[in-house]
């Protein structure tokens, strides 16, 4: 698929999977963390248009000066931007205007990837594609969010299956101590945080052939696990005092049955499917209780040929930093992943709102360690 | 008019004040204090189904039992209800259903109200009137607020005028001490706030027979009065510190001239007319840089034949307490003033946004007294 | 008494109430509203400095001038201090320098005194005085709830009587409807909330001769009145909820026998005790539940000669507001009361830890609604 | 040395420690963070009360039984705590009873270990005689900072010298890639979180020979380094924003010249000295404007033979996390480290304030990154 195709594809996509929406359904964001998809959508339309027309494509009209101010996220190279916390109140340009907008960004793309792109305007645009993928994942589990507020269940898509049943007996997989690989290679896309492949040691280790399932969880609630300390860090213990968790995100239990809010609807829990919805708190907790622990990012990836992979973001024990050799990329775009690299914990894998084929092996996911909206499980080790 | 087309009316008059919003712009709620105007179309439906057709109409069938919860704003008695910062998330159920369940209740009440409806309930009637007035009044000033902050100062109705310059000098108007009956006479509607009339003793004053306008106050920003603690409350001096106050809500000075923000876009500050949108902290200290000070809500009520009011409401310096021999009604409605009176303060008078006829010599307004999204002024007594 | 000796006696009094205080126990600071009894020592001192001896006394020499950042507690006019929640934390100077301190101004004053003292400066003397007493109580309010936060229920003094029995049967007084004097008279000191005397209409009304017990509040909380949101303002609701309050501050359940905290240690409840203790919230809420109300000020001062009181602060269901006339006094001391002048409710009375003939008929006391760690109680009306 | 003279050498010198205090100065709790002196000379000897002597030695009278309460600073195992920022209101005991608690456990340590103590209680021993000398460190960086808030920068000991000038030019070791062991090795002491001996691949790296100095910080800050985003986290920017943060903790400048707080007093910036008193973010911004890097802790351990260290805490860009093979110890001091290994950064070296022969090359120290009072610093890498 050329590049031109590609941008078709992908931008395609984000409208078809907010086909769902009513006009109201764009607009809400009930925590902070969560955007309106409204905002998903004009955001990721003025990433092309900030990073690529404006640049290179000569005599670019802008479609509107006001949205640099609206769908700027955290760029502060690019000037000032609205505060993150009103973004749910932004009635204003309406939605069909950022249909336009799409559409005129759209339309001014296909004449300048058309014509005689400059090389370096095409590595933007490789980035801005993996950028709009990644919205693509955030509108889902944000908007699972925005449902999940509304007090009546309400479904995104009936025929929305959030997991599948990981077949088989759990076993540990064993792998030898040694010098390994890590970082991407090849030529394809990569983010700069993946880059720089280097040597780590790892020592022998296990690591499961599947995921944690909802039915062991329970066990772990069911034997108190949320009321003893001893398995927390000092913070998830606060975390979770001060939040009164008791279990994982959108699971209530009504009448002695556990059931928890999907994108289909509210549905009974399924014990055999892999667990979704935790911290990190929790997912160390958890490990913690079972005697075992969570793996290193880098024994993840040294191992990741050896298991399934991609119903669920897994967390590691592994903290957001950068690799040997990390450089941000010049400019404004250096802002898209150094700038989080403290106070976060890294996720492997990929999820059911993951886009196909937009993750990958040495991907590097991250998030706060209490956050849980995101679509996140765990693998043990040991 | 018959309370059966009063009621059409009023109903009606919150539909046409609502038509110049897009769908999105019934969803907003950038601050707490505002609700969002969808809310508010339902909300004062609810009022009606509740404390009306539920209690008095043989047979109701409740239009959806869910939102009994949605739409519930603090009346205790009648179960539990949404936190109140949720209201501008609730992008479920679609507007067209509020719609439709104005619609519905209405068309119940015109059934009920054709038949021979209880004496009880028709006093519920013109307390569920006045409240869908109250909501009207809301309504204008939320959307105002709403309108405020999308980055682009857009229009509610080119229009709409927010206030009049009064004509004429400013003179003082001379009361004469003695005894004054105070609270509501006659026969018609009023709230519980203000029955119990009573006596009270009134010094000699004095009352201005103008509002304070733009221009007066102006000489007191100049004058550097929000720098000076000497004019503010304890309380007032910390507010204005915390939030950086420099002048009223909604003006913003750009290259040297003072402008505002009306529901009928940005506009240039005409110092004739009657300044609006100030706290009682700043009404308090203006009065204080002039030497003089606020009425009570006594003397202003004593005073009010003598001159016009009606453009804005006018912080009083009374707080709101209960009258000798205030009496709760009975049931929820009990909770609709009495629950309120303490921290707040008095205001009297009537803006532009308040609804024909609504407002009268004795009612009695209250907010706390940082608030200013309401068109608050004042005027001045000695 | 000369206001030479009437000097030193409160001077005295204050160092005497501190005696059974250890080092440490001078350097408290469990909430805000609490100052540390080190620093009560200093403020009261520097008052008399700065508005007295830097004023008036020809080439006075200024202790320290630091002295004036640490112990100048809100007057703005005198320039800039610690901020209020570090008091606790000012090991530096040692107490034994602020005994010097004392000492030293006390010399200094007695020096001015003796001689031909400005008639300006005896004003401000009174004040002072005043001021001081005013401190004492505060002290004694302060220091049990800093012996309340120690682990081990210490004592203040064993023989420390919180309060008396008030004997005899609750009757009602009636007092008749007319206009009524209120606000100070004579030529003795008072504080400027008190002067402008002046006139009310009062309607007829009834006012208990006695306080309300622990044993009659007892049957509030019994019955259910801490979780019943009907008796209790919007407000109040919301400081129960939040505080999750069960009871009067102090007070504790233990094996099923109420017992309360106080400067003599943890001693049962005696149910025919004045109740003390419970915010202006509360105080509304029992009376509420009573179907009775709170005095208004006017009330309780015109009827003060038919009851006794001084046991305890009686909240009344008056806002702390000017009366009318109020002149603020000119210069510093004018930040003494009126910027005060709002979200407050009046109390009046006196109580235990009032120095004797500080209080008045005309006195007006005045807390926030939902503080408490006063000697608060309340009277009923109807 | 014995371990029974070990003990009392570090004990007493705690207590030499905290001769220039006043009873007052052990009483100050003005962060949260920061612990009044007082509550270290208890929670020290609390730790071999409760480890130790409840444990082994038969027939032991607990002091007090309420000082568990008081001075367990954070063992869920051990039972209920004080709050954290309550430690400063604890006026009761009084200082003296501490140190006869102090005396007593200290005579029964010495009956203990006289005899013929359990090997197992050894090493209790010696974890708590390096507990205590980690609370020694952080008594004298919690007294710096309780004098720093008094307002007449007082000294602690005139001669105190927090650091020197490092000799010699700045320049950079290399250090091969290869295979490197970290983690301690040997018989003697050392927390749980340094065992666990285990390989790490390192690339090739360069390390300054030198710590950052004064003057090296001042071109970043005259620079613009603080109004810069481009060098900051995103975190770390909203903490410079939020906290006005323009230099480093207890650096101000007066008439033009810069001078910073220290435990002898206000002095003169010695631009010479290595820097002290930044966060993990300052160094972190630092780095990224020199266009270099902080070292791993590996790196650092690997390397820290070829450079004199010791007089600062030196931030490496390391997470806190377990060693490959960490095992909590079993019981109570299992909460030791492990609960704190999320959301802080590594710092390895050793300061002024740490006490001689306490640390070693493995230790690894831990703070969140925006905390600053301890004698923090940084080394350059790249």
């Amino acid at each position: 698929m050329s590049l031109r195709e590609k941008y078709k594809t992908v931008r395609q996509h984000t409208e078809d999977l907010l086909k769902p929406l009513s006009t109201e359904d764009h607009l809400a964001q009930p925590m902070m963390d969560v955007s309106p998809p409204k905002w998903h959508l004009g955001h990721t339309t003025w990433f092309f248009e900030t990073f690529i027309l404006k640049n290179f494509l000569e005599d670019y009209q802008e479609f509107d000066p006001t949205f640099n101010f609206l769908f700027n996220s955290y760029y502060e190279t690019v000037g000032k931007r609205l505060v993150r916390d009103q973004r749910g109140n932004m009635t204003r340009p309406p939605l069909e205007n950022i249909y336009q907008y799409r559409a005129y960004v759209n339309q001014q793309m296909d004449v300048y990837l058309s014509g005689d792109p400059d090389p370096k305007s095409l590595e933007l645009l490789e980035l801005g594609l993996n950028h709009e993928q990644q919205h693509q994942e955030l509108f889902l589990t944000d908007f699972k969010y925005i449902l999940g507020v509304q007090p009546f269940y309400p479904v995104y898509r009936e025929d929305f299956e959030e997991s599948k049943v990981e077949k088989g007996k759990q076993e540990w997989i064993q792998v030898w101590k040694g010098t390994y690989r890590i970082g991407f290679k090849g030529n394809g896309f990569c983010f700069d945080n993946e880059k720089g492949r280097h040597q780590v040691f790892l020592h022998d280790f296990e690591i499961s052939n599947k995921l944690v399932t909802n039915g062991e969880y329970l066990e772990f609630i069911e034997a108190g696990g949320y009321r003893d300390f001893r398995y927390w860090h000092s913070e998830g213990w606060a975390w979770v005092q001060e939040n009164q968790v008791e279990a994982p995100l959108y699971w209530e239990k009504s009448e002695g049955k556990w059931q928890h809010f999907t994108l289909a609807g509210l549905k009974d829990i399924n014990p055999d499917e892999p667990l979704a919805h935790i911290s990190y708190y929790e997912a160390y907790a958890y490990a913690e209780w079972k005697g075992l622990r969570l793996p290193t990012e880098q024994e993840w990836e040294a191992a990741n040929e050896l298991f399934k992979w991609g119903q669920r973001w897994e967390w590691t024990n592994s903290a957001y930093l950068a690799y040997p050799g990390f450089k941000k990329e010049e400019g404004a775009v250096g802002e898209y992943n150094g700038k989080f690299m403290v106070n976060q914990m890294v996720l492997r894998g990929a999820s059911v709102a993951t886009p196909e084929g937009h993750s990958r092996p040495t991907y590097r996911n991250f998030f706060h360690p209490h956050l849980r909206w995101q679509f996140t499980g765990l693998r043990l080790a040991r």
